[in-house]
């Protein structure tokens, strides 16, 4: 991995809400502008999931969801709305834990996730009555913002979309990186010798969720008003990744 | 939260090697002036766990270890070092995961994390007949560092003591806080409103966690040069906590 002199997150101000089919590359690139951020090769923008799944039309309206036996059972067993729960469901590929209040799954991408990502906060007064799942494939909605600044900027980005995800054994929601284009998901160091000639064992860096958690700080929670951050930098290793590379083989998983 | 415009992490550069018993204190102020840094109140200092450990002195001698019948046992199941596995048993309070080149343990701490985070890599060209234990009580040593540095520049900053722990479902380490003082390590946003009026649910973000993330992104990861990150521009929502607030009851956990 690169030496890092130093990092910079800095979130776009006064970015606009995106309705359902918005241009998200136009909206990020006039924000981009408007900041003075001097856009550079290398640089990374991480772009908040809810967004992409917004201009990306991933609503779901509940009154028109037909909740099937499987998701009426769920629904009783964790305190769900039904209808919620059976658009989890048409999201996962399995369901990992059920109880009370806690609905995990592997979402159909491979994300073990709560609810497989689908939310309802942040979607406006009607909320209740609406879902937004996750984007379709997030790999190539961070592949089509990369190809859409390259063209505006005429500079080769990387590009993380996040979301926010719990995790076992620790409290807290953590940034991850659910899409990645244009920079490496992990860094493999196995092999690589420390400064004493040891071989390093067990050093795969998830470098996607690092920069995804650190981006999410500057986003903050509470609401939507900094879904972009512009990173730099971040020298990385190589110029393209998968955010499939961060999932953990389920064979190779001993909690699943 | 408090919003925030931007964050700036900064690796302090030629920090030194610390020896058993170092002054952590007096290494990284010196390295803060020699670097011309403008140390301020609520600025972040991570740290990384391993010259922390080091300053400690928690090596461990492994010819020097009796491996009990459990760790005999234990180290034929991983394929480890018995003198090692015992190191780590005397580490944990208990065995999470056991397999061929993993052993998943509960640090005494709290912390689930493989090997104990135990550790034989950058120790010396005797590596080998060495192991290196986390610190006895890193929120402590956090509070240590952070009382110190008050002395030294008369700040309020906030320590993390990071270290790479592995996660289940996803690949890769990631930075987390096994240490924390003078800031949050969680910032619970349940019963917050979103912009819509709309309570947030499940909302607890675990701020020290991505703090570290973000700092191991500066550190890099294939050796030690540059162990200590200095981050501005995190407007803490609160001047106290500890990392063991990251830790989830296992009575909630599902997945040990």
């Amino acid at each position: 991995m690169a030496r890092i002199r130093s990092l910079a997150l800095t979130p776009l101000a006064d970015f606009p809400d995106i309705g359902a089919g918005g241009d998200l590359v136009a909206a990020i690139a006039a924000c981009l502008r408007a900041s003075g951020i001097d856009v550079r090769d290398g640089d990374v923008l991480v772009v908040a999931q809810k967004i992409v799944s917004k201009a990306e039309n991933r609503y779901v309206d509940l009154p028109r969801v037909v909740p099937s036996p499987r998701a009426i059972e769920l629904a009783e067993i964790t305190r769900k709305d039904p209808r919620l729960v059976e658009v989890i469901l048409s999201e996962s590929a399995h369901v990992v834990r059920a109880v009370p209040e806690v609905l995990i799954v592997e979402h159909r991408l491979g994300f073990v996730v709560a609810n497989a990502g689908v939310d309802q906060s942040n979607l406006g007064p009607d909320a209740t009555e609406r879902a937004l799942c996750l984007p379709a494939d997030p790999d190539a909605s961070a592949e089509g913002l990369r190809a859409g600044l390259k063209r505006e900027f005429g500079v080769s980005l990387g590009v993380i979309i996040n979301d926010s995800f719990g995790r076992p054994w620790r409290l807290g929601t953590v940034g991850v990186a659910i899409g990645v284009a244009g920079l490496p998901a992990v860094a493999d160091m196995r092999g690589r010798a420390d400064r004493y000639g040891r071989t390093l064992r067990a050093t795969i860096v998830a470098l996607a969720d690092e920069i995804a958690s650190a981006a999410s700080l500057v986003m903050g929670q509470a609401d939507e008003g900094q879904p972009v951050v512009h990173v730099a930098g971040f020298a990385s290793p190589a110029p393209h990744g998968r955010a499939r590379a961060l999932l953990r083989p389920p064979g190779e998983d001993l909690f699943r």
